[in-house]
This record gives structure tokens, sequence and C-alpha cells, in this order.
């Protein structure tokens, strides 16, 4: 598939960060960054720009709070980086902290939203679009949210906003490729003037595959980590990605090597990928806080005992 | 999804014999049949038919040869038992000291082919089906094989087979979900009066996609192992197929059951799954064997290396 409109953007720190409190070393993050620039790839979403009064800065890492110095450290020095991208959720971002575009180590600003906060959003992205900053909004957990309100959504992005992306996020990675299909359509009935992206969970191993059915459908924006890292069973890898676009500017190499020298390394100390719990909770449309609890009790592979809950949760 | 038709087999032993030689104990293959069968799945293939003249009994075990009395070991007991499946390579099935169907251990026969043996692997399924065996013939790598002699040997098993069924396998793991679609209307301009079935790995983690599109074109016969074991990057798995047929008489709990008691512990010492010399044979579009050989060695996470040469033998 070869398009030039496509841009990637690798969010492993961001999404990956959210397995180990955002700790990542900056030597680490660094090697990340040159890689994936050196690999081609569009953005590179380095952490979430929360306020410092808010979260313990002990207890987190820097790439839950993403300083100006912080990102800087990674940045600097590495030639035809890619762009760096932060998320911000509604009511964690200190705003007179932030400053203009044009001074900013960062490039750009996701803003993060279920349906139910998208007026909020709106009002956040397009307060980082006036400073120069180039705004997406993400509407997540899409899997659930599919009732009217879900249409009325996508009216007022197109109207209100002034993102350059809206993305459609399977939180849960509980869609398949026809979800996709219709969710796209269906998106493209209201929003006509911005770029559509999509952000997978590989909970049904269908990341990869959702994100090419998307490709397929007009959608241009993807999101994917190295080897798949991310909260819970993780993401699409862009591994895979890059191995599909057939764009000459990407690279899958350097992605290897990141995989060999760091991220296998990574895996024997944090868990993500396809993993039972992780999977019923994807087939079962759930959010994934249950089956990460799971995780972390002697209960942890009593696969039958928590498919019966999450059954039985369902009809609540 | 729910449609009567589809037929689901199980193929884990037998495919999975690939990675142990087939040295699975009767006991852990009988909890395998006993879940399985207790899961609604309609087929358990449990290994090769293969001349003990031409393999050493000592060097493989004993679903490399599919002895009738350890398969009634397995299943003797057994209520609700899934039908047996056994696959036959053409030439090394000693053809006299194979039994009528009806005083067999086994009740279906798929015959393996490379699209340029199909002559012989109809005739060897011919047999069989003469014998009163149910019968299949499983065209293999068909990412390679896209020439006329392709659309040649759909047109001959059609009209020379007695199978029931003519199986799409995706050796390599390297096909998209377009593929499949344009590949079952190709199957389909000239088998019209057979079932198709589908047999994918997972080597790009399209293995569930790729079977899901190949439902959703008519397919009826659907391959799956449990947790995905089987050679290099494995199948689809059993878990992943089952939690998508709608069909009320598939129950996913037993196979959970298994994972946990039995294909976790399985994985610690034998290899598969996504690995990413896997991946990359997939993405390339070749032969699993170089990938397998490289994992024995001390090169075995030297990504970038086998990336190399994988490309420039493509060029040769």
């Amino acid at each position: 598939m070869y398009r030039e409109s496509i841009k990637v953007l690798d969010c492993t720190i961001r999404d990956g960060g959210l397995v180990n409190k955002h700790k990542f070393t900056h030597e680490f993050v660094k090697r990340s960054y040159e890689g994936v620039s050196k690999a081609g790839v569009d953005y590179f979403e380095i952490g979430y720009i929360n306020s410092p009064n808010l979260f313990s800065t002990s207890e987190y890492g820097p790439w839950k709070f993403c300083a100006q110095a912080d990102i800087r450290k990674v940045t600097d020095g590495v030639p035809n980086g890619a762009k760096i991208s932060v998320m911000a959720d509604v009511g964690r971002v200190e705003m007179d902290a932030m400053p203009f575009a044009h001074e900013s180590a960062f490039h750009m600003v996701r803003v993060a939203s279920y349906i139910k906060g998208v007026d909020k959003a709106i009002a956040l992205a397009n307060r980082f679009h006036e400073m120069g900053y180039e705004t997406c909004i993400n509407l997540m957990a899409l899997s659930r949210d599919q009732g009217p309100e879900l249409d009325e959504a996508f009216a007022q992005v197109e109207k209100e906003s002034q993102a350059k992306v809206i993305y459609l996020v399977d939180s849960f990675g509980s869609m398949y490729q026809e979800d996709i299909e219709k969710l796209v359509a269906r998106a493209r009935q209201h929003i006509k003037t911005k770029e559509l992206g999509f952000h997978g969970h590989n909970n049904q191993q269908l990341a990869y595959s959702n994100t090419i059915e998307a490709i397929i459908h007009g959608v241009n924006y993807l999101d994917a980590t190295i080897y798949g890292m991310g909260r819970a069973a993780g993401n699409c890898t862009l591994e895979l990605l890059l191995g599909f676009l057939k764009n000459p500017k990407f690279d899958i190499r350097p992605v290897l090597d990141l995989i060999a020298n760091d991220y296998l390394e990574l895996r024997k100390t944090m868990e993500w990928g396809y993993i039972i719990p992780h999977m019923i909770a994807g087939q079962l449309n759930q959010h994934p806080q249950d089956a990460l609890d799971l995780r972390k009790t002697d209960e942890r592979d009593a696969y039958r005992a928590f498919y019966e809950r999450l059954v039985s949760s369902g009809m609540d």
C-alpha cells in the first residue's frame, strides 16, 4: 500500500508508559526516538502533558508530564527527527505553563476523550490550535458508544474543532474489520474537512488487520508501537505496519534493531501482548482494567473464572 | 457470526506436532481431545499417517504415524468426541495398511499438496474416499503459486477429485485480507460443488482476521489451534475463533482450561507465536524454514541481518 498522505505515529512511550508509569529512562527514550526517526515515522508521541501538581513526580516517570527540558534531552542532536506529539487529558493540563508552539519542544497535541466529554476536548484542542500546535482529537472507546451520541460527536468535532485529525480509537480491542469499515463510513458522513486516524488495541490480534482495513477505507493517520508495546494487549506493531506501507521513506530495519536491543529485554519485566484475560476482555467488549487487575494476583491464569465473571457483569 | 454450515477443525496436535516431532504423550492428547470436544469443535486433527517404514519411530512421536491403537487410546471413553482427522502426504502413506473407514479410528483424511503435486493429491484423496472416508485436499503455499497453474489446479480438483472440502492454505502467513477475498473469489470461479476451507499462519498476526475474511466470503471449513500452537508463528487461535462464531454449540471455556492447565506450560519449552524472524518471513512471503533454522542458533535475535539476507535471497 502506497499513499503519500499516510502518516504514521509511534506512540510506544505514551501508550507503553501506561504499563510502567512512564518510567522510561531518557537514554531509552532517546534510542527509541532515534530508531523511529530513522525508520521514517512521522510522529513520535512521547507522553502526557499532565500537570505535576496533580500527580506525584516520584511515583510517575517524566513522560507523564513531558517537561520541555525532558523532551529536549531526548530530541537534541537527533537529525531528521520525527515530530514530537504529546497527549492531553481534559482537566489535567496546566495551560498557563504551556509555551506557544514556535518555542515548544513538541509539535502536536492529541486530546483524548470519551464521546460524552467531547465538548471539553474540542475546547482544549482549540486552545492548543490557537497557540500554533497541530491538534488531534482521539475519540475513545467507540466500540461502546455506538448510539446517536456518536453521530452527534462526529458532527460536533467537524463543526466546532480546529483539529487536523480525528482519531477513531478501539480502546477495548474488540472491533472486527467489518466494524472498522462501518465506523469509518459513519465518521465520513459527518467529518468532511479533516483527516481521520485510527488507534487499535490488540486484544484479539486484530489491531494490525483493523489498521489495514482503516487504510483501505481512506484513513491516513495510523498509530503503532514498537513490538506492539502498550497497555494490556498492546497495539498495532510498528514493524508490521511499516512492512505493509510501501512508501520508500519507511525503513523497518531500525525498528528491528530497537526490538533486538531494547524491547525484547523490556518484555522480560513488563507485560503486554496476547494474554488470555486481555483477549477475553476484548471479545466481551470490556475495559482492560479488570484484566490488568487480575494479572497482578495469584489468579492471573484462572481464565475460566475470569471469563464467567466478565460474562456475568455484562448481564448486570 | 452464525452460520450452521461452518465447521471448525482443531489441528493443534498435527500442526503443533511439527514443533516437537509429534512427541505429545497420550495423556496430553487425550486432555486436548476432551477439551476440544467439549468446546463443540467438529474435527480434531491428531497427526499424520506416515508409514513407520519411512521415519524413525524412536525419533518421532506417535502422532507422526497415527497407528489405530494410538488414536483409540485417546478417543476411547470420550463422550460426544469430535471426529478424528488425519493428514496424509503423497508418497508417505502405506495404503495396504489402511483400514476401511467403517473400522477405522479416524473419520477424515486431508491430503496436503503444493499446486504442482495436485494430480497425485487427487489420486490419493480419491483412494481414501473410495474406502469410505471424508476427504479434503489442502492446497498449500498459495501466496506463491498465483499464476495460471492455480486456476488449473482449482479446475482439476473440482473435476477430478471426490474431496468434500478444498482448503486454501496460507503456508507462509503472508496474505492480507484483500488477498483472501480475491483468492476465495478465484477458487469459486472453478470450485462450484465443494466446500472451501481456510488454514492460515500467524506470522503477521493475520491468521484470525484472514479466517474472519474467509468466513465473510463463504468459506465454511476453518482451521485453528489451541493458543495458536503450530509451526513457526503458529495458527489462528481456537479461542479467538470460537469467540467470533455465535453458534451456541461452541463453548470457549474448555479451551481456556486447556490453555491454563496445559498450553501455558508447553509454551515454556516449545516456541511458537509472534516472533520477529517469523514475522519477517511472512512479510517477505518466504517459507518458514530459514527462520526456524535461525532460531536454533546464537543469531536467533539478529533480526536485521536475517532481514537483509531474506531480502537479498528474494532478489536472486
